[in-house]
C-alpha cells in the first residue's frame, strides 16, 4: 500500500506545532533574523514522480543560509567538475562548523564543502570560473530548480557582510597558504549573497529534486549533474550536512540532510523524494530542534532510512 | 534481471589480483601481522535470502582488528542497550583513529565507538556486564553468527597488549576523567583479545547478515539487535567505520563499511546482502588498498550505493 | 644600607594573615591533601652568606609536590648531564600543566622538565641511571641540601598512585613513542614518592640555597651542580616553574620559582638569597594564593627583581 | 676590573664572522627583506652611564620587524596604562608566533603582546589612543629614544601590506570575537608600517636604553615609563620575546630579548646596559642564527646573565 504522504505531513505537523517555541532559539547574531517568528513550522516534499505534499507553513519564505552551500557545490560541479576537490576535502569535521584550528593543521585546505571555509573555497572557484556572474549563476540554477525566480535578502546580505569578520578570518586564511584565487571582498560577497536567499519548504523540496532523481532535473529532461555525481552529494549531506552532528543525524534520522541555520533543513530519499522541513528554533547544533524530530518523526513513520 | 554476484565476484578478483603488493603496505606494528603474505585478495557475500558468493582467498582466515568493534558494540546494545551511549559519542571523529587530543576536549568521551577509545569504552561496559565472561562472549556472539566456532590468534592478543602503550594511555585517561568502572588491565585484555580474533571473508560476510536483515539472525529466528538499532549501525558504520576515511568511503562507495588494520572491510547493503573484502595492504588512513577498490567496482557494477 | 630580612619577612606574615583562607582552595584530589588546614602561612629565606629570617608557619612541614621536579632534574644533571634533554624540550608549554595535547604534537617529547610528563621523563632517566636507587637518592640528595633527614609521606605517596590515572596516562603514552625506557610501574613509583616529600619553608629555603650560589652545596665546599647548570635551572624556573602562570609570575614577581600544589612556591634571587613562601590554598591555575602575594610584596619591597 | 666591552664585541664580531652565511636563511616572505645580504652581522650597545661601543656592521640600517612589537606597547603603556591588558595576556605561548589555534580556544585574547595578534592587539589600542596618529606617533617615540631621526621603509610596508593575509585573518578572527575596536584596515596599515621602520644596531641599542634605566629616558631627565612598567617590560621579553624559543634564549642566554625576522635582536641587562645584536639569517623559529651565537657570547664572556 502506497504512502498518503500528505496524511503523514500533517500528521507530523499537528503532533509538533504545540512544541512550538518550547526548545531551541532563533539564530540572533544579525537584526533581520532574530526578527523571525520562532513560531512557524512547516514541511513539505516532492516525490520523483511529482507528486507533492506540504503541510504547516510551508510556503512561507525563509533564508536558506547553509542550505545554499548545496547549490552553490552543485553550480561549481557543472562548471569545473572534479576540479573542485582540489582545494577542498571530503571527511566530516569533527568540529564545531566554524573552526579554524583544523583548517590551520591542513594547512588552508577545508575539511569539506559544507563548512564555513568549504562553502567560501567554492565561491572562489565560482568566482574564477564565472567571473562576475556568480551571485546571479547561483540564482539562476536554484531558480530553474525550483521553478520558480528566488531573491536575495539584501538586508540578510548586508548584515552578513557587516557580521562576517570569521568568514573574512577565513577566506584570508586560506590566502595565506596560497590556496584561494579571487580577491576576497569579492568571493565573500558572492558567498554572503547566497546566504541570503529566502525560499520557502515547498520551493526547497522542489529544488533538492535532482538529488533523488540521480542528477536529473525536477521539471526538465536534461541533467543537472551526473547520476555519480548526485550519488555523491547525497553522501557528503549524510557525512557532513548538518554541522557537528552529522552522526547524530545519522544515527537518528538516517536520511542525507542539509541544515541552515535560518531553521531549515533539507534531506533526501535516494530514488524516492525530496523533503524540506523549517522551523526557525534551532539547537546548540546549528540544526532546526523541530526540524529534526519531524524528520526522525518521518523516517519512523514511512521507513525511509537508507539504512 | 538479478544480479550475477558470483561473475560480479570473480570479474574483480580478476582485474584486481594483478595488482596484488603494488600499493600499499601491510601493518607491522607487531610482528605477527607483519608476517601476513601482501599478495592475498578475498571477497564474499552472502544475500538476505541465503544466497552466497565468494572469490580469491575468501576462505582463508585473517586477523579482523577493528571490525571486532562491531560486535562488541553488537554485544554491548544486547546487554546494557541505549545505557552504552552514556559515555560514547556518535560523532566521526575527524582525527586520526588514536588521537587523545579530542578525548581531552571532550572530557574522557570518546567520539564514536569505533576509534579506539570509543572501543575500549564499550570494553569496559561489557566487563561491567558480563563479569569475567565479557572475551567469551564476543566470541560466541560472532561464532553464532557465522556459524562456525571462530578463534583468538593467541600471538597476535599477546603482541597487542605488549606494544598496546597507546591503548593503556587511553584506558588510563578515561579512567582519569572517572568515565571507566572497571580495572585498566581487565578490560584491556578483552580489547586485545577481541582484536585477535581470526576470521574469513565468507565467514565475515555471514556475521554481518543481521545488518542487513533489521537485526534478524542470519540463521535462526531470533533477532540479534532490534531493527532499529541494524539501523543504528548501519548509520554508524557509514559516519565512523573507516578511520579518518569515513567521508572518502562515504562519497566513493556510499555503502556502510566497518574496517581493520589487517586489511578487512565489512560493508552492508541494507535489505539486501551483507559483504567482506580482504587485502592485507592498507594505506595511510588504516583502509585496505584493494579493499576499498574493490566495494568502489561492486558499487559502481551492481549501483547498490545507498545514496 | 642592608635590607632587614627578618622584619620584612614579619611585615609580610602580619599583613598576609588576616586574608588567611579568603581565597583559593586547597588541592582536594587526594584526602591526605584535602587535610591541610587552609589556615597556614609560613615563609623563610637563608642568604648567600647564610643569614636565614622566617616568619608565621615557617617550621611546619607540608608535601612538596612539584617542588620535587626541581630537586629531581637536579639529580638528573648530576648523574646524565645534559643527556637529560635528549628527549625533553625547555619550552614554556602554554598550556594546563597536565595536558596531552602537546604531548601528542610533539610526539612524545615534553615540553619541558617542570610538567608532569617532563618530571615523569626526568624519573625515567633517574631509574637507568641509579637502577633501584633512584627513590632514595632523591631523598638523600634534598637531605643533604637542607642539613635534616626529610621524609616521605606515604599515605600522599599512596593516595597519588591509586588516584595517577593521568599519569600513567602520560607515561604510556611516551612509551608509545619509544621515549621511555623503563617499566612504567616503576618509573612512576619514584615520580608519585618524590612528590610525597614533606618539608618546611626553612628547609626548601634551604635547600634551593646552591641555585643562588652558582650551583655551590648550601653547606659544604663542594658543587652540587656547575655554575652554568645553575643559572639554567633558574632560567626553566622562571619561564616554567608556575605552571601556566609563569609569565604572570614573571610579570608580578620577576623570580625564578618553583611551586607545588601543596601551596608552596620556592624562589631565587640570584648571586642573593634562596627563599620558600607556602600557604595552602591555591589558585585555578595551581599556585599558593597568598603565596604568590607574598612574593610580589617582597619584591616590591626589596627591589630584589631581576628584571 | 671593569669589563672592556669594546674589546669583548670585537671578539664576537671576529669570532663570528668566518661563520656568514653558514646556516640559517634569510627571510623571504617579502622580496624587499630576500634581498638583504646574508653575510653582516653588526652588533652594539649602551650603558646606563652612557657608554658606547660597536663592531662590524653596527650602524647598517635593517627592517626591525617585530622589534617594533616593544615599542609599539611601550607607547601603548604610555598611553592607556595597564588598561592594555584588559584584551592581552601575559603568557608564554607555546605554539609558532602566527598561531590561530590558541587565540580561537581564548575566544579572541591574544596570549600576550609579542606574538602578532598581541601586537596587532595593541596597535588597535594606539588607534583608539592616538586616532590617525599612531604611525606617527611609534615613529616619533623610537626617534627621541635613539637620537636619530628613523624611517619607515615603504617598500616593506607595502609589500608586508600585500602578503599579509594572515594578519588580516587574525585582525579579523578578533573582531568576530568583539575584541577589536577600529576599522581592520586602519588599525593594520599601523602594524605593518611599525614592521617596516629601519634602523642600525647602534639605534636599537640606544632605544632599548630605557630599559635598563628603571624606564629613564636614555638621553633626557624624564621617565619613559615607569619603573615598575620597565621591569615588566623585561619580563615579557625574557618570557615571550623570541617567538616559540623564549625558554631556549632565556636557557642559553638568560637576558630579556626582543627579535625580529629581519635579524635583529634586542638585549638588556637591567640596571647595566642595553645590546643590539643583527645577523640577518635567521632559524627554524624566527631569529637571528649568529644573534643567538652572539648572546650567548656575550654573556659566557661577561657573566651578565640575569640568572
Amino acid at each position: 500500500m502506497p504512502l498518503d504522504y500528505q496524511a503523514i505531513l500533517d500528521e507530523i505537523n499537528d503532533a509538533l506545532r504545540p512544541e512550538l517555541g518550547q526548545e531551541g532559539k532563533v539564530a540572533d547574531y544579525i537584526p533581520a533574523l532574530a526578527r523571525v517568528p520562532a513560531d512557524r513550522f512547516g514541511i513539505a516534499l516532492r516525490t520523483c514522480d511529482g507528486f507533492e505534499a506540504a503541510s504547516g507553513d510551508s510556503n512561507e519564505a525563509f533564508s536558506i543560509q547553509s542550505i545554499s552551500k548545496l547549490f552553490s557545490l552543485t553550480l561549481a560541479l557543472q562548471r569545473v567538475g572534479d576540479q573542485v576537490w582540489d582545494r577542498i576535502g571530503r571527511e566530516p569535521s569533527g568540529n564545531p562548523f566554524n573552526s579554524l584550528v583544523q583548517l590551520e593543521r591542513e594547512e588552508g585546505v577545508p575539511r569539506n564543502p559544507f563548512i564555513n571555509a568549504g562553502a567560501i573555497a567554492v565561491a572562489d572557484r565560482l568566482v574564477s570560473a564565472t567571473k562576475s556572474h556568480a551571485k546571479t549563476d547561483i540564482v539562476e540554477l536554484i531558480s530553474s530548480l525550483c521553478g520558480d525566480k528566488v531573491m536575495i535578502d539584501q538586508e540578510v546580505a548586508q548584515s552578513e557582510a557587516a557580521n562576517g569578520y570569521r568568514n573574512v578570518a577565513v577566506a584570508n586564511f586560506m590566502k595565506s597558504f596560497d590556496k584561494f584565487d579571487n580577491n576576497v571582498a569579492q568571493v565573500l560577497d558572492v558567498y554572503f549573497n547566497q546566504c541570503a536567499i529566502q525560499m520557502s519548504c515547498v520551493q526547497l523540496a522542489r529544488a533538492a529534486g535532482f538529488l533523488c532523481r540521480d542528477g536529473g532535473h525536477p521539471y526538465r529532461g536534461k541533467s543537472v549533474v551526473s547520476e555519480r555525481q548526485a550519488r555523491r552529494l547525497n553522501a557528503l549531506m549524510l557525512t557532513c550536512g548538518t554541522y557537528d552532528s552529522a552522526g547524530e543525524f545519522a544515527f537518528l534520522v538516517g536520511l542525507p540532510c542539509k541544515s541552515g541555520v535560518g531553521g531549515g533543513i533539507v534531506a533526501v530519499v535516494p530514488e524516492t523524494l525530496s523533503l524540506c522541513v523549517w522551523s526557525p528554533a534551532i539547537d546548540e547544533s546549528g540544526n532546526s530542534h523541530l526540524g529534526r524530530k519531524a524528520l526522525e518523526m518521518f523516517v519512523a513513520r514511512t521507513r525511509l532510512s537508507i539504512f
